[in-house]
């Protein structure tokens, strides 16, 4: 294993610091590393918290700030964080109007962002993101895994949240775009979780996993390398399936490279994927394409889709300003 | 080699093709594949135009937007693009007061874009960056590689412009940027070039190379993996002998990614870095982390140190609005 660090202890802590300080006009870093915040918290914004293991980088810290999220809880790497991080979080950017947890459909971080709604002495809910259609049973919980769609809820809630939307309302919304939100990936290369010290799963000079989570969790199958082309069908296909999209749709189409991906080949596929809906009447009015949700080190990336409204549009445009996702502002 | 791609001699244009899909808000890809360019240019302004062989995305066709540049002519993979390119860029952009490329410093493309500026029509110069303080002579030409200290020049340049700087004064700033610019990096892996199918370079599973070039060049010394304070201590150190940087400056800090390292490293990096300059009594007012200048697929980063003053830092702040940096619109 070649990674950046000093030690497997400290790698965490030392990047977070990173983090903060290169972002220093827009979040703070708690002195004791449980979350990352907000530089300045709105009176009367219902706050929105998100995290998870770490290793998904820049989710969910990168997208702390205005127009998204209040605060962000990193665990350890692909590790939930606990609930007095949680906690802590909600107790720093709590504005008067309640906190909302927008959590991936993992168990542990389920129940540990239940456990902390529990705790918290306002009010508390918590919204849970499953757009991965590769599988129905993720490996670590029951159901869908949460993956790439959800820098999608986040951005969405975040634009209402700031224009004022209340608890209820954004729940009701978070609810919403999960609803209309899906995702699929595929690795070409595992991830290594540095504590580990080896790759996570072993995959062929030749193969790639269809349906990989960002844990290099498997997915449905394992197959020869395919052409772009080919691997945008497949995971277009499954999406607008379980989507049940219309012909005449406006999307929103994010490519996601799962951190060794180049952005050469990320805008190939943008445009593999762009045709495959064309050919099934849906139009891409909306774009994103990045290392967004990713998988420590893994080669690959995924497709999402979002099936777009006037409302869900305007709430995508809002301006946001965080570390990694900024624009109009 | 496993990529997404459909084929070599296609991978390109699709790429271009998607990048400029999905960033249609402020770029026009011309029809026959030779540049990106703004959608609107302004009368009046000098236009900056730079270039290169493809594979450091998001350089250049990333930066090409309001305060930064006009257009990027885009070579195939590690190969300068033709003079006849950059000739079609002038004519789409030029408008009224000259151009000014900004060229990295290899044989051809040096070669290429002086060829280009005699073929002009009208006032035209050439800038050459040179940052790259690993080695004296690159593979490619005479002395200096320019690596990712371009970023720097064209987005201090491109404020400058906006401003309405001559192309006289633009040459002298990015003289001056270029002189108070220097870089150093490192790789885990090699890059593949898609057209060659192996690995530029072999390295071991505990290796790295220090003072790597973003073609995969040799560096200074291959040696041991070592710990990412050492790592900056090493690159750190030889950029700092080298500008000559007096204690109590303020200083601008990249840590730029190749392409397959993942940002939970590169910001952990970025504090190992800060330190190292902390300890030599030079202050990074001024940072950014992420994947700008890569090497297609090679894991490794590299370190990047612009000596700033009140001009530096103002055109730094000045807002831009491109693909791959955007801030303040």
């Amino acid at each position: 294993m070649k990674k950046f660090m000093n030690s497997t202890a400290t790698m965490l802590p030392e990047s977070l610091t990173g983090f903060a300080q290169c972002n220093r006009d827009i979040v703070t870093l708690d002195s004791e590393f449980r979350f990352v915040c907000r530089k300045q918290v709105k009176p009367g914004k219902v706050a929105l918290i998100s995290g998870g293991g770490s290793g998904h980088e820049p989710l969910h810290t990168g997208f702390v700030g205005h127009g998204m999220l209040d605060a962000a809880c990193p665990g350890q790497v692909f590790t939930s964080p606990t609930p007095d991080q949680m906690a802590a979080a909600a107790e720093a950017v709590e504005a008067g109007a309640g906190v909302l947890f927008i959590v991936k459909n993992y168990a542990g971080d389920v129940m540990n962002f239940s456990l902390a709604a529990e705790m918290c002495g306002y009010k508390a809910d918590t919204l849970v993101v499953d757009d991965d259609v590769a599988v129905e049973r993720s490996a670590q919980g029951a159901g869908r895994r949460g993956v790439a769609g959800t820098l999608v809820v986040e951005k969405l809630l975040g634009a209402a949240a700031e224009e004022g939307a209340d608890l209820a309302a954004l729940k009701r919304l978070g609810t919403s775009v999960n609803g209309v939100t899906r995702s699929m990936g595929v690795a070409l290369t595992s991830c290594t979780v540095p504590a580990v010290g080896k790759p996570t799963f072993d995959i062929g000079d030749e193969e790639m996993e269809v349906g990989v989570g960002i844990h290099g969790e498997p997915g449905r199958r394992r197959v020869a390398m395919m052409r772009a082309d080919e691997i945008a069908g497949e995971l277009v296909q499954a999406i607008v399936d379980d989507l049940g999209a219309r012909a005449g749709s406006d999307v929103l189409l994010m490519i996601n490279g799962f951190g060794a991906t180049p952005s050469l080949e990320l805008h190939l596929m943008y445009d593999a994927a762009a045709r495959q809906l064309g050919e099934r009447g849906l139009r891409p009015s909306r774009s994103l394409v990045g290392n967004y949700v990713t998988s420590l080190d893994m080669a690959g990336c995924s497709v999402t889709v979002t099936l777009l409204n006037d409302e869900l549009t305007t709430l995508w445009d809002a301006p946001v300003h965080t570390a990694a996702l900024r624009w109009r502002m």
